[in-house]
């Protein structure tokens, strides 16, 4: 097995996410020692318990001193407050990323915290709904893609100074996510902020959306609709169960974007609407179905199987019929 | 094994649900002989080559001549012709039900077309996203809810005659999809509308213009869209895969209520909307934390598994720690 690529990792922030790197940067061999904090008490008491971490320290500033990696994993609005309270221990020219599902608003409160460091901002895009340190596996980022939005070199504090550190701290942070089994890719960091928009901020809001509406109607009970969830409205509850205090953050600090998407598919909902009173068939027809070569396309791009779920992920995988699709 | 619970079943239409009720019946031995009539020759040709009917017919009426129970697996907009199809071959007093998943409209269809027939409509809550006789799995009813709307004893041609016939034709039904695993509930079919509109055919409609919405939005490429969806996008593709030309076919036969859920979703959602714009974390938080509840209480009801999911049922399965919570 190569050398670790950093020797030690702080992360900042032990729930899925951070939990899930540890475990993969472990399995991987990419880090020598970790050290951990979480602001939670019964969390770090779990880290203790799960034997995630060499150190779980009593604060950020701690947990990072001697780190030449820092990882902030907590949620997208309290990244501004982590960073500061970590200042103290963390080094100039120290790498320091984070794995905020928003970039622009997080990238600014990071470098505004630690003007010394060569903050590089991440997002792997991977998940389940649940959320804690003990959420966490090793394979979460196999085959899944992260995103880094690294600084342009214009940006301060980088546009006089020679960039090279720079970007041989981007190079080694792309062979870090690399080792734990992630595709990587570079992108601007406005532009992360909308392809996620579409891609995972708006269909968590309708999730959430939908599945609230429905548990207050009129002439239909709760039970009613768990009990007759298998229909489809079983997989928005799922997404739906995601951690709320990380979504709050995402739909505040990425709002502008998730306004614009949301503007486009409300217009698109009321072309639908319309179309279902008018009985236009042939225009429901011809929606319904462009929207299965999308999925074909996800499918081609090994980020689905092509297996049906439904709910039912231990029968359909017996049953070989229903693959053959 | 006791005996078969109908001596012959005629299936019109051998896609998903008609296939995978052949296979259910012949498993659980519910059925003495299985006739088979479908529209499309190339669905009849496969049908043969998976050996699921002792007789493939060329008409719909001659599949059911004999036959004691007759199950009309077609799209909703199609159920009326094929019983109009189908009436030579089906006597006065003979069991007829449906599968589709709006029961009003397909209801007042047969029972037009079939005036002699006990015709009780049904729906199995069941489906994945395929559709075609390869489709079809003897399991797929297991657990699952299928919902009888038997009509009213005021209703014609019921209201002056002796209702018993009806009355055991409903019980022996019932005790047939018990046969094949599912859980059976009786209702009355404008309630089946209202309740699937929010469980099935809203879900459905917000997943198909979500990805059509993402398929031409400017500034992100189809490309991006497909190689991030795994942040929640993904799990949209799944429902927006399902046939066309059956829900183009539910969203025209149950447009009142359809309607009536999707105007409060989309109140609803301007609410989300206004919160978003106008920073308003409290009500997001609220909002987001509420719809954990029901996600719970549909884990409890049996209808879905609290593992994680999120494209890895290989993965996850393999990985205890993820289902810890």
């Amino acid at each position: 097995m190569s050398p670790p690529i950093y020797q030690k990792m702080a992360v900042i922030g032990c729930g899925l996410i951070g939990s899930s790197m540890i475990r993969a940067a472990r399995a991987a061999g990419a880090v020598g020692e970790v050290a951990v904090f979480d602001a939670s008490e019964a969390a770090r008491a779990r880290i203790v318990a799960l034997g995630y971490a060499d150190r779980v320290a009593d604060s950020a500033a701690d947990a990072c001193r001697g780190a030449d990696l820092v990882v902030f994993a907590v949620p997208p609005m309290a990244m501004g407050e982590a960073a500061r309270a970590a200042a103290p221990g963390i080094a100039a020219g120290v790498t320091v990323t984070d794995v905020g599902s928003v970039k622009a608003a997080i990238a600014a409160a990071l470098i505004a915290a630690l003007p010394d460091a060569l903050v590089i901002p991440g997002h792997p895009i991977a998940g389940t709904e649940q959320s804690g340190p003990d959420a966490g596996f090793a394979e979460l980022f196999q085959n899944r893609w992260t995103i880094l939005t690294p600084q342009a070199q214009v940006q301060a504090p980088y546009q006089a100074a020679d960039d090279t550190p720079y970007q041989v701290a981007v190079e080694r942070l792309t062979d870090f996510w690399t080792a734990l089994g992630a595709n990587v890719e570079l992108m601007d960091a406005a532009h992360h902020d909308l392809v996620l928009a579409v891609t995972s901020h708006l269909p968590h809001l309708i999730a959430y959306t939908i599945v609230g509406a429905a548990a207050d109607l009129e002439g239909v009970t709760r039970g009613e609709v768990m009990k007759y969830s298998a229909g489809g409205f079983r997989d928005f509850t799922r997404i739906a169960a995601s951690d709320p205090t990380m979504w709050r953050d995402v739909f505040l600090t990425n709002k502008d974007a998730v306004l614009e998407v949301l503007g486009r598919f409300t217009e698109d909902l009321q072309a639908m609407s319309r179309a279902i009173r008018w009985g236009e068939g042939d225009k429901l027809f011809d929606q319904f179905s462009r929207t299965r070569e999308i999925r074909r396309g996800i499918i081609a791009a090994g980020q689905e199987s092509a297996a049906p779920n439904f709910g039912r992920d231990v029968r359909t995988t017996e049953t070989p019929d229903t693959k053959s699709q």
